[in-house]
């Protein structure tokens, strides 16, 4: 039997999500958990493999057994063996060729940035920082030039492993709230570190280094060299997949977190 | 010189904010911090001592020095000796006769409650959680017997040391956000546990353990053993204080962090 879990994780004190020898990522600590509820040594695949410091408000992951349990103790029983950094929100039986990351048709990101001349404190390892003021219009402006399906190759790190580097961003979306300003992404899917380097793009945009244009100029160069450097994990949520409604799973994002409540509207209506 | 400073902090890992033997307060990291800015010993009086766990978006506090240092110095210095989890938000030289603590004519505490059938994972430490659904036209019928001034010992935990149960709750907000229930309070002076002692009891109104008018039985019968638990430190944020514009001291409440930017508003609204 295959089995579909969402689950949202403070991505803090881990190393990423992928799983290590030294058992310290989000993946293992879901796998030791899942092992204690089936019994049997369980291995998990997920929509997104985050790096450390990254958090997210819903990954989703599929895992097989053949054993048979309610619903509520893949939930409930898994979070009683799990870090206090990590929720399973929801579980539900899936099709036997449903997967995670092949069959997520659009995944989205968040990255929230305090802009304010003093250093996150309260919300520190939650946002990123930049001290300087920053024009939202010109980002705006911007950020125009990405949507669409092109070669990320300039916004893609140098670990990335993806075969090809053409990705389909369908939205980008930055505005300013409160002291953050918030950048919401969609895609098919994206390259290593292509949410945070756009965000630096953007930043320098922002901070009135470069016009607008200039994000078509970085786009189109393909030169990783050419962008901004690329901003911390802190700010980053892997904040929703979606998955074409025949195999059945809830809605593609969490529930609406703290810093989520205000933007909850902005990822209800781009999933509907 | 006196000067004083406004200041955000996540309490998470400290111990309260009042100095301790061991060093472990936010009180023993701002003076250590301070300290090395000044080049002598310093000893901050602050506007409100939290508890262990208990987070701060304006603390105000005041100290006396001889040296003289601008006042990006007192910020920026200060902050580059603090913990990731502690910021000066700002610094201004005061008369000799302002006191943070006995100066303050009002404060205000928010309490962020997640209300999710599942614990909080993504806002671990910085959320309370209260599982079953709540009535919040409920809370809010009952919050109303509170508002004014009382005699608070119901409210009371056993160790407050303050010469009087007699507090005025000028105003006490219930709503929902998202999966948060949101409370925030205003009172001339707070009570040891005395808003983890309201939640604990708006709660118990919210599940239908009781009718609203349950609140102000529980008030005047002025034993703390009648009420419902202590809600927990991680949910409860140190909001803001309010002095005379005599003193000349920034507004009353922090920059708007990422939980705070919908309801900047309503802080806004209460310091103007």
């Amino acid at each position: 039997m295959r089995i579909a879990l969402g689950l949202e994780y403070d991505g803090s004190r881990f190393c990423g999500w992928q799983s290590q020898a030294e058992g310290c990522s989000v993946q293992d600590a879901l796998e030791r958990a899942l092992g204690e509820v089936a019994g049997h040594p369980v291995r998990v695949a997920a929509a997104g493999r985050t790096d450390a410091g990254v958090h997210a408000l819903m990954q989703v992951v599929h895992f097989d057994t053949n054993v048979t349990r309610p619903e509520t103790a893949w939930v409930r029983g898994t979070n009683a063996h799990l870090p206090s950094s990590v929720a399973v929100l929801w579980a539900r039986p899936v099709a036997e060729d449903f997967h995670a990351r092949f069959s997520a048709r659009e995944r989205s990101y968040r990255y929230l940035l305090l802009n304010h001349p003093v250093r996150p404190a309260a919300a520190h390892g939650r946002v990123g920082w930049f001290h300087q003021p920053l024009d939202v219009a010109r980002m705006q402006a911007a950020a125009r030039y990405l949507v669409g399906e092109h070669d990320f190759s300039a916004f893609r790190s140098s670990e990335c492993q993806a075969r090809t580097p053409v990705r389909t961003l369908s939205r980008l979306e930055v505005r300013r709230v409160g002291a953050l300003v918030v950048f919401d992404l969609w895609a098919n899917a994206f390259l290593h570190h292509m949410v945070r380097n756009i965000v630096g793009c953007l930043v320098y945009v922002g901070k009135g280094k470069h016009p607008p244009e200039w994000l078509q100029e970085v786009l189109q160069g393909r030169d990783r060299a050419r962008g901004a450097p690329t901003f911390p994990a802190a700010g980053l949520y892997f904040s929703g997949v979606r998955y074409e409604p025949r195999w059945g799973l809830p809605e593609g994002r969490g529930r609406e977190l703290p810093f989520d409540a205000e933007l909850g509207a902005v990822m209800d209506s781009a999933f509907r």
